[in-house]
């Protein structure tokens, strides 16, 4: 079937594969602009989900959506020094407003801390305006060199959740359960194990006090990072002037944190999940979860199609029927593409047993199932299938995770064996320095459950902190 | 009550109190990036409910959503001639990607025609991939001298709908159909009366062949343009070279639309609807439809708010309890600010008589209700709520339409009556012009649903047309 679209294998060429996957499965197409991405409608509908289930999850936890401005005065991104440090190198500046230079050029938004702050300021007086729970949807623009689709790209959508706190603890309880509701919308939704901790100083977000980050592992042993959540304490607070009075009527600085997932979640879907046939999405996040095929046009398939349009519509389950005048064989090869969860034949020999044939994405396994049972059967299935492909991802991750204990036996894996290696670590950057510049691998995050026995791999001083090392998208 | 809030009366400055209802009920505030509006929780929820109803309908109309790039390159912008001409002078241009000048400057997109036309020149190959059906729900830019929110603003959130067809005649119905969309969102979830029509030659959007409107009259007689729906016969494609191989494999060029609506409706929801007391949301739009003031904290109260909440939850209909600590007329002033459809008020002095009191925003009629009847009565109340407000829009606008027969009756209407005025037109430009600059009043759009009679309004020749004329935001 794969010949008929073409896909390189993935254990062939794995950035082949991507590609060939990316742009066959009808997810992006590649824009003369240079660096941006289109986002097709079947690619775009795989977000349009993820947004209607975060989107649920942050309003459910009181958070409100709002939209603040696309564009930043350079005055107002340098108000706060490391951010500006860590951002100006890669924003876009506007310099120009029709045929008229600026008196001041504004960036396009690399991410709106600033654009919060200078709100807070207006409307953040007493202890009673607090906590501000607010998120938004929206694009932002980071001037990247190299661009791949999902994983890197001049334009990203994403949201981006910006809270306000009275006090430091209930800022860092805020910024660990978003970072918790991200975790479990990746393993439950999108069946994809994540390893959650704490930044290092070196690879934390610019301007904040502490990152959490979202490690997921890609089929060939890459990490790509699915999100971030950051406490900032209040150091952005204190540089735009943002007080409040507090209950004994003192002036006081508020804690802050931000938030976000992107899109780039789309390519993680795809590099766990996907196989030489093409994508394979997870029932609970597949814009379309069941395809149907009809074999032939006999009066016998369309009585079938229509009741089986009725019931899937009463049971609230998405499908779509492929009545193109393509062959069956070749609707079969794109259907696998696309990764639709489930594929539904319907074809006048199985009907006429009173069956129906349907095949998992994930197991590529065929099911005859009597016709009066189809939908609870189907429900059954997509509730083994998210579980399946969850733990499949789980198993093949937790085997491409090493532990080295020195910085030889850390050498061998990081040139022999895709994937993670988690170390002690002594603490300095010059550690971290050392293993990014001999193997391209940076630290993913910090270990905090588990006990320190050994010294750093690195240097062989004392470890303070155990670390999961990777190469990253 | 408007005292509290210090709303400024609307038939005192209709200006002022469009200031004072958008930034007391908390739909916008002002940001320090100029000509930017920072869209509020409370004004992004209306915008959420626009946008969950109108994208059913498109769904529901086949159309696909989808997600282009933000910059379009200079030398896309220009392909179109008229196009570039209509939208050159009021682009955002970026110049820089971090410190580096860029080769070929990009804009901001104002509108994404060369964009969708440049994607579908690589897609469109054979009638079979005809009709391209999309939508994109985005940012644009466009850099307006002078703004006001929600009306006009540097950025503007929006729709876009883009769609190519195989012949002229599916492409003219879809503009049609989409027009007709919107007419029906903004009567019946709005419940504001358009009138819908062409535009002239003078007023069409830059590159189109006919360009639709939707013109609603706001409460001081001046126009709001709701939406537009253009048809663009194929004059982009072919300066784009789209072709494709009909059924007897003959090359022919496609034919294009497209259709948006902005935040722009949220204006016009306070301009038609709103009051002395504040903002008035049709039930259908709301947000949240009914606000809960408890009188007191009792036991009575608080169990009366538990069942309360079960059952709205149960009906879903959304509600908000004001449990604040302000008096009760002060809660009772910001629900009319707020423009809550229905004030429910729960207090111990009701509930002995099993009873509730509630009022419609609309008429702040107050209606006791027995307790047992509520939800079904709360049901009824939007319905003829809906339907009054609809109609009282549609009064008043109706009362403010005149007809000029010639030029001096004309005058007399433009200077002492605000509203709209109706007259035939001889379908000269200079004509347009001449009124535009004498009374700062532009054509509307074309009556074509009236027969002529007489002649032109403003130059006495022969009329060809008749139209609508009217001042507008």
């Amino acid at each position: 079937m794969s010949e008929i679209k073409d896909i390189t294998s993935r254990d062939v060429d794995f950035a082949k594969w991507y590609t060939d996957v990316v742009t066959k499965a009808n997810l992006v197409d590649y824009s003369t602009v240079k660096g941006s991405m289109i986002i097709c409608p079947y690619g775009y509908a795989i977000w349009e989900e993820m947004q209607k289930v975060l989107d649920k999850m942050f309003k459910d936890t009181s958070h409100e959506n709002m939209q603040m401005p696309l564009l930043i005065p350079e005055s107002l991104l340098n108000i706060e020094k490391e951010h500006v440090a860590g951002f100006a190198p890669e924003v876009a500046w506007v310099t120009h407003g029709g045929k008229e230079k600026l008196d001041e050029r504004l960036c396009i938004r690399p991410t709106s801390e600033v654009l919060f702050c200078d709100y807070y300021k207006k409307i953040i007086k007493s202890y009673r305006d607090l906590p501000k729970l607010y998120n938004q949807w929206c694009t932002i623009v980071r001037w990247e060199k190299t661009t791949r689709p999902f994983l890197r790209s001049r334009e990203i959508l994403w949201q981006e959740g910006h809270t306000m706190h009275a006090t430091k603890e209930e800022a860092l309880a805020e910024t660990l359960r978003m970072l918790h509701i991200y975790e479990d919308f990746q393993k439950n939704y999108l069946a994809i194990p994540v390893i959650v901790g704490k930044k290092t100083e070196k690879e934390k977000f610019a301007g904040a006090v502490a990152s959490y980050s979202l490690e997921a592992m890609m089929y060939d042993g890459v990490a790509l990072q699915n999100g971030t959540s950051h406490y900032f304490g209040n150091g952005f607070a204190k540089a735009f002037g943002i007080e409040f009075l507090n209950k004994d009527n003192k002036l006081e600085t508020p804690y802050q944190t931000s938030w976000g997932v992107t899109t780039r979640m789309i390519g993680s879907l795809i590099m766990v999940h996907g196989d030489d046939r093409g994508l394979v999405l997870p029932p609970k996040i597949a814009p379309t979860k069941v395809i149907i095929i009809p074999i032939g046009t006999s009066n016998e398939v369309n009585e079938a199609l229509n009741t089986l349009e009725e019931e899937l519509k009463e049971a609230e389950i998405t499908y779509k029927i492929d009545n193109s005048p393509k062959t069956p064989g070749f609707k079969f090869a794109e259907a696998e593409v696309k990764g639709y969860p489930i594929r539904l034949e319907v074809g006048p020999r199985d009907l006429a047993e009173n069956m129906f044939t349907i095949v998992r994405r994930d197991t590529l396994e065929k099911i005859r199932i009597p016709k009066n049972e189809l939908i609870s059967k189907i429900k059954e299935i997509f509730k083994v299938m998210q579980e399946d492909m969850y733990n499949k991802a789980l198993e093949r991750r937790n085997s491409m995770i090493y532990e080295a204990h020195d910085y030889q036996e850390f050498t061998s894996i990081a040139l022999n064996k895709p994937g993670f290696i988690k170390a002690n670590w002594c603490g300095d950057e010059a550690c971290e320095n050392k293993i990014k510049d001999d193997f391209n691998m940076k630290s993913r995050c910090l270990i905090e459950d588990e006990e320190i026995i050994g010294n750093c791999v690195c240097c062989g001083k004392k470890a303070e902190k155990r670390l999961y090392f990777g190469r990253q998208y």
